[in-house]
């Protein structure tokens, strides 16, 4: 993607061996880089948010590993590196996952050969990343062009978005919002209601500050506006990315992405999800039941962190200090809510039977849990 | 209600005849009292929203007029006071309503008594709502008994409010907070979900401090919570209040009660709106065609306004200074979506055949239009 007419990702290797990454903390208030020099940075990188996203988190941790091995490649470090990096955010399965790649790739290798091959694994998973966003941008880029081909000239077609499933939170290009870049930058006139999506408001901070430096127009909104544009026909379509979809379809998204999929649903609005495939579980069945939710610091709901006039970066209290409050993670969208998936496999829809066929070699691993 | 144990209203006379408020823009992190002393200070409290809500401020413009008369009993005095009042808040149909009643109980009278007279009609209109909400309670407290008695002992009934429509927001007693407070005044253990209600964020800052000091078990929420919430059984009821109600039941309120609707019905959980009758309209009939939702300022979602750790009041940024962003004040939630309306006459069905009946002499008086 493109920073003030730039192309840039959100993570790469100086020439140095040092790993950059934008501080997305410091978002939208200030652009500001970092060179992360070793596991400790990595580390500190995750946990602190610095970087956040699932593919991105994977990446930074493959790149971690790397960093680890440059300053010893010993067995004893490489464990030591994986169980520093899965400790960070520890219900992020990308995570695991890529640190499970990285182990993989170098374990059996001489010491002399260890630190070339992270950095070449951990590159190969960012490429990764970047192919299956390419992939969701393509198959999602038809649904926006049968909503275009409606369109008076110049009118544009406007999308709904929750939370950031955009290029901030993967390596490059983003996952729900792949489609609507792949349609930006094919011409067509887009536009994205971005909800604010408290209490982290990625919507507001990291959102915004990517359609913009991109140079898609956008308009922030409260989170409780989406039902009232959709009631009024000013949205054609909602796309929003996946923590986890089971195999029956039911999505577990950042909180407050079921109430937009009710009023998708009540005013005839296509609601999609754009996701990697690797998002899909195929051993849950039931989102609602079997998907636990994070319940996460009541401070996030409590206190709110922004930019006073003077470009101070200030937190301050919002509620009273003896008020409880409590803070929910993700809900679940029932697939009876869920137009399609958007993968890197195709337009998928959201039930058991669509999503075996189409992931037939994953599916068919799990018969015991298929049957639930 | 109650401050810290002590009775207290929102709008009170003091021996001198100045015009106590509490400054609710202070709200929740000072407790600050202003005296009004002219028809200057009652203009700037309303505009300012140091007093809001639809009855509150119809009563503060109703002592507007006569802190006015104290000034001047002239004609062209009352004249002038109830035109600057009625500029406060074009849109508030309460503060138009209390300022005709102002001007018809003082005009006909000799100038020495008209001071006078007017202290006791803007009595009488805090008396009126008062009783008016005193009417909701009595009616909505049915309602909130009939799910207590399917509780375990001390297990408290679970209620979700969106905004403020507290004893802030009037007089006294409240109007969709009325059953709340009259069940906990029961002995009835109660809980209210707060929906911190973005962008001005009336819950967090105002809900939440009124149930604090009268002492009612509460928990803030972002407003992307409730639907999680619903789903997973921990909300008996919704209670929220309204801005206008429609000849056929048409709910309009703050923006994002329509969400919270739909959320509702999807879980088969009670929506109730707890209003005082003037609030329908029987001249409209399909809400979303016919009322008009105000854009307010779109400073109100790229900003908020917080307390420091050293209770510094300050306002940040929340959004890239280059992006757009819209507000929009209301939605409207139809009828299909709403259980009962809870008035000072009963609890009534929203439709229109159960609002004529309940009303009669005012759907009558409008035949042309009710057959809409």
């Amino acid at each position: 993607m493109k920073v003030d007419g730039k192309p840039m990702r959100t993570i790469w290797v100086e020439a140095d061996g040092t790993v950059g990454i934008i501080d997305q903390t410091k978002l939208p208030h200030r652009f500001e880089t970092r060179k992360l020099q070793s596991l400790a940075d990595a580390a500190h990188a995750i946990k602190s948010m610095q970087v956040r996203g699932a593919p991105l988190i994977g990446a930074a941790a493959a790149y971690g590993v790397a960093l680890a091995l440059r300053e010893d490649a010993s067995d004893a470090n490489l464990e030591h590196a994986c169980v520093a990096l899965a400790a960070t955010r520890p219900t992020a399965i990308n995570l695991k996952w890529a640190l499970d790649e990285m182990a993989a790739a170098v374990r059996n290798r001489p010491r002399a050969e260890r630190v070339a091959a992270a950095y070449t694994r951990a590159a190969e998973i960012c490429e990764e990343d970047v192919g299956i966003n390419q992939g969701i941008g393509r198959h999602g880029l038809g649904l926006i062009e049968a909503v275009a081909i409606r369109k008076r000239p110049g009118e544009p077609v406007n999308v709904l978005t929750h939370c950031n499933a955009g290029w901030l939170a993967t390596v490059d290009g983003g996952t729900a919002l792949a489609p609507v870049y792949a349609a930006h930058d094919k011409g067509i006139a887009m536009h994205v209601f971005v909800d604010e999506t408290r209490p982290r408001n990625q919507g507001a901070a990291l959102t915004a500050w990517e359609l913009l430096h991109h140079g898609v127009p956008h308009t922030v909104i409260a989170d409780n506006a989406g039902g009232h544009l959709m009631q009024h026909g000013q949205v054609d379509l909602c796309i929003v990315g996946a923590d986890r979809v089971t195999a029956q379809g039911d999505v577990a998204n950042k909180i407050g992405t079921y109430l937009k999929a009710l009023a998708a649903q009540d005013n005839g609005v296509p609601f999609y999800i754009g996701l990697p495939s690797p998002t899909i579980d195929f051993a849950l069945g039931d989102g609602l039941a079997e998907i636990p939710i994070e319940e996460r610091g009541a401070d996030e709901v409590t206190h709110i962190t922004g930019a006073t006039t003077d470009d101070q970066i200030v937190t301050v209290r919002l509620t009273p200090k003896e008020s409880r409050a409590a803070n929910y993670g993700f809900d679940v969208t029932p697939a009876r809510l869920v137009t399609a998936l958007i993968t890197e496999r195709g337009v998928i829809e959201a039930n058991r039977t669509a999503l075996a066929a189409a992931f037939p070699e994953r599916a068919a691993r799990r018969p015991a849990v298929a049957s639930r």
